[in-house]
């Protein structure tokens, strides 16, 4: 028995009438305003080629680990599901694979998955029946019916999102083909890019190898000497520059910084690349490699990102099966008091540089982070990251960190996504967040509705631009693009 | 001066109205529910030998380390509270020691154990006067006359609390003489065993070698061998699950789990036999043994559990007075990402498997838990745990795991308690609880009410019952008991 | 445009109107008792000499790192707002700096210097507009002028604020000349001091040979001896003792304690004093001076407190330009189970010992705190501290405490300030979110309004002087000061 899909306006709001009344009206303020999305994972090929995307299954459930790493912990495997493996793209009917999807959205009951797709399915192509089993195909039908029109092209979708700005992610070794694309299409999105150097700095990643020499042949340098190394990184961080990125982003298993002489660091990398690979070496190039992008960071402005705490890949057997990026990463303990002191020691207090600290450890918000950007003028707190990208996420975010650390030593919502049909969803629900959490402060008469009305603003809009350096004016060659 | 002891209907649900109607009316399909206690320490030889309970003290109080902790921290010795000591049970008066209870009940404002007790007050024994000084031997009298009669004997209140099943816990050098002996008395209740194999694995315990010549003796194995040692362990499994069991239990200090080769197994087994013990190789050992019991489990299909985090004994001088578990337990940081990954290594993705994590370190649950429950298929997780067996605790549970691993990733409740009048309270508090986290969300239109319907009995009821294998078929000889 | 600074009668109490009710009522029984502040660090040169404060920056900005802390990780200097430095006080003008705050005072939304601030505004100098850029000068002239009048004199806002103990935080090496001259002086004022020996145990401490010299001088002894040294605990502990003190006061990094013997107690003491100071030697005889002061305390009766887990000056080159405590502490992980077995395998079940512990590290509430004082005779849990001093703080740690420890194993609020105008602000934050977390358990029925009532008072007022011994009669020496 189909029944109706209500998505519901005060969707979010504390439920005590005085509390939601407030945070209607804060969300009120924020709702159409344009989306900065400054950290994610779309595929920048989608706009420059504008390509239809394909069908519901190949768009929505494919590629998205929040969906399959669920139906997987309940025994679906992921070949039904039509999730590609080491082999290829399985052979499953798309069809087939949407239902189990649909035969299994209870799963989902209490998940920020629920919130995303109900927005996706009501608001993106206008269903009004719930997902189930007996509605999978009519939604299978009706969203590929929708994905073959012009509308659901991916420019016009990014102009139907409001989107002002949009990051995507690329590694130094990488091509920004698609970015120059973009920019000479005419088309007037703003899709800039991130500097991503992980994998040509991390010797444990598999991918390291040919990592490198692509970064070799893109940068023209000698990349195995540490002078060499460090002068391609400066080359593609400009080339990055120049294809709008305002950001760096690194992903590192753990916070560690170091700051090693140039001498040892030489000697360090020199060691790695003879293959002399150990854990603790590794880590220690990681760390001073930090510390390297900090300095450089003085001289090009891009603003760090740092994302630490994940524990990659860690079923086994799958990554034989499937490879990297199946929704086996598993947060861990993350330590920053420590680990970010080598950087902090050199440049805690330079007005030049600007970080951003995320965590998969909740544990520390109150404890390290919330003190640490609460008083180191160089560090901003991202925002609740990856699992904790959710409503109860969000509000443990603001519950545990603003106490200490204010709302500006915090730079808004990323929604870090690869699901771009999700992001309108994504920032949706950080600004009703954010309104309920102001709602509640003002009801109990802990900040005025003058102020929350300028922070609800502030959170939505103006701290991620400021944060992320897209109010200021580009540099000349960006500029030159970006003109035509 | 008493006052009335008023034990609201709405109790535990949250104030505000809308959303205290949804939990009603979510709470009003599962109240009248059975009880499923699939994890617990009952006292088997209650139900086998029928006896009547001795008084209150004996019942209520000298047995419940909840409440002997608490007064115990507030200066009052355990000898007047009449709890065993290694001399014995000491002379007090049980109604002195009683007296202490209701002279000191103010200790126990808002902690479970006052929830729990008036329950039990309530309505297992229909006081209308609040515990205090001037009642308590109007208390200590009724109870015990109460305690007297043929409906406070064991199987009647087994009965009127309407218990479906009951699972107590034994060691595998422990006799199943109770649990026969309830089979074969023609009564219906459903007491059934679990294996806790830990006095014959962990070498730290200074039980271990009075508990393997049991094993030895009850098995009829070789238990100094490897194999006659893995071999005794298959012995009392299927004895065990002869007695109804469907799981094992598993209460290591860590949750490390190793994979070593059959030789190294065998060697470490034969050093810690020959009394060279050392805490790392006594972990080892259990790390091992949690994945032999996992490769059991393929075969015989009993669901493992696992209960780590716990300091046992922590008080020194009352370990040496009183002996073990008398309240000085306290739980310590609990890692489960590197812990797990030997044994995940190895079966995390084998459909023979399941696993119910328990934890004591409430910062796993959104760091660890949650992502690893949600992505293995082998894993659940088992409900928050003793100290946490609260409706701050259960609700800080949902909060934390339900938006990464959803709630068909959990197992519904465990009362874990030998305070068997206090278990229909326990499963009321989880019931009210999940009642009230499910309005929350129905009321911030995050579930609709068909969902919220269906997930309150799934945890209530089913999903204890599915995990636990109690729903399925019971194999050959299990029946032939269970057909008496 | 100015705005009106409304402070509102409910402020911090839920919006849900049933349970607003209870907490106005409850709030209603402490918010006029007097204040117990048993721990702190206001200078006690105040009351000693009663002189004027000199102005606005002088006494609420310059001095208080919550607010210059939050200012400087905007890049705001600390010159501009006249911290002082190494250099001495700058010569900024205190009407700009003063302006600096008011510009900036969006920072502080969300955090409890917004309400610690506006409350002194509001109740202290009966402001009725809300400071900002352009309300600078009218607060800073309003508050200078106040400042110059008899009325606004240390003596008189002490009475004002109806404190009835104020503890005060000296080292063993100072002197407590301030502490006689009060109680010579004839005003009533109960302004006493506690035990903080850290500068003479820490060997790692760049102040420690400084300290040293003092202690030797102020005590008589010969602190270079290892029972010279001791003894000079015990002559400055009973110097102590007789200028008011009741408790003794830890800040350790970590919660270590030791029980070496005597003679490698001994030989510690001089390998360390000869300068073979080593981190793990200096923590070695940190934690072993942990376990000397609780036998000191068995003796003396003084209630010792326990504060570890702070990364100290963590900002390298603001130490070296300004100095220790200047806002650069950073909370870290804290381990307390086996941290302190050493230290309660020997006197955790001693009657005459009482130790209180904080933590700034949230994590321990519910995993270990909460278990081991629930269970140790020895051990009370100070209020959430320091960062967590604030709502949302206070708020958690009852939500995570209560449940395993109670009420009466926490000791009541203590301000730990140095900011004395912010006195009653702290103790009223306090007062209304206690006041708000009994009226959800009376509104969620889980505790009766008669039980509400007793415990909302404890908190406020008798459980502080229980703890801190308050309540008991004065050692001779001391009672004739106080007779006074």
């Amino acid at each position: 028995m189909t029944r109706p899909l209500v998505f519901h306006d005060d969707r979010l709001f504390p439920a005590e009438e005085r509390v939601r009344g407030v945070a209607r009206e804060l969300y009120g303020l924020v709702k159409d305003l344009p989306i900065i999305s400054p950290h994610g994972h779309t595929d920048p090929s989608w706009f420059a080629t504008n390509n239809p995307f394909k069908d519901a299954t190949d768009l929505l459930l494919a590629p998205d680990h929040y969906l399959y790493r669920m139906l997987y912990s309940q025994g679906i495997s992921l070949d039904a599901l039509k999730v590609p493996s080491k082999a290829g793209v399985p052979a499953t009917d798309p069809r087939e694979a949407w239902r189990l999807l649909a035969q299994n959205f209870h799963l989902f009951r209490g998940t920020p998955s629920w919130i995303w797709l109900n927005h996706v399915f009501s608001k993106v192509f206008g269903f009004e029946v719930f997902l189930g089993a007996e509605t999978s195909d009519l939604y299978f039908d009706t969203i590929n019916d929708a994905l073959a029109t012009d509308a659901f092209r991916p420019r016009a979708l990014f102009d139907r999102f409001n989107i002002e700005t949009l990051a995507t992610t690329e590694g130094p070794h990488q091509s920004l083909k698609h970015h120059h694309a973009i920019r000479e299409s005419g088309w007037g999105g703003n899709v800039i890019t991130a500097y991503r150097p992980d994998p040509v700095i991390d010797f444990e990643d598999e991918r390291f190898g040919a990592a490198m020499e692509r970064f070799a042949a893109v940068s023209g340098e000698d990349v195995h000497s540490w002078r060499g190394y460090l002068d391609a990184h400066r080359v593609r961080r400009a080339a990055f520059a120049d294809a709008g990125a305002t950001s760096t982003d690194h992903g590192h298993p753990t916070a560690a910084t170091a700051d090693l002489s140039g001498a040892d660091s030489e000697a360090l990398f020199q060691s790695l690349l003879k293959g002399e690979v150990t854990p603790a070496k590794a880590e220690l190039f990681r760390a001073q490699m930090l510390t390297e992008m900090a300095k450089m960071s003085l001289e090009d402005g891009l603003v760090m990102q740092i994302h630490p705490g994940s524990h990659r890949n860690h079923n086994t057997g799958l990554l034989a099966s499937h490879g990297r990026d199946k929704g086996a990463d598993i947060p861990v303990a993350t330590e920053y008091v420590n680990a970010l002191k080598p950087l902090l020691s050199k440049f805690g207090n330079d007005p030049r540089l600007s970080i951003i600290l995320f965590t998969l450890d909740e544990t520390s918000y109150s404890r390290e982070l919330a003190p640490l950007a609460g008083h180191y003028p160089v560090l901003k707190l991202g925002p609740s990251w990856w699992f904790h990208d959710s409503p109860e996420g969000m509000m443990r975010f603001r519950e545990q960190v603003t106490e200490t650390a204010g709302f500006y030593n915090t730079v808004g919502f990323n929604d870090d996504t690869r699901a771009f049909l999700s992001i309108p969803a994504r920032h949706d629900v950080a600004r009703r967040v954010d309104s309920s959490f102001l709602a509640r402060l003002v009801a109990e008469h802990r900040m005025d509705m003058v102020e929350a009305a300028e922070v609800v603003v502030d959170l939505a809009y103006n701290l991620p631009k400021r944060a992320y350096k897209l109010d200021q004016p580009k540099p000349a060659s960006a500029s030159a693009h970006a003109a035509q």
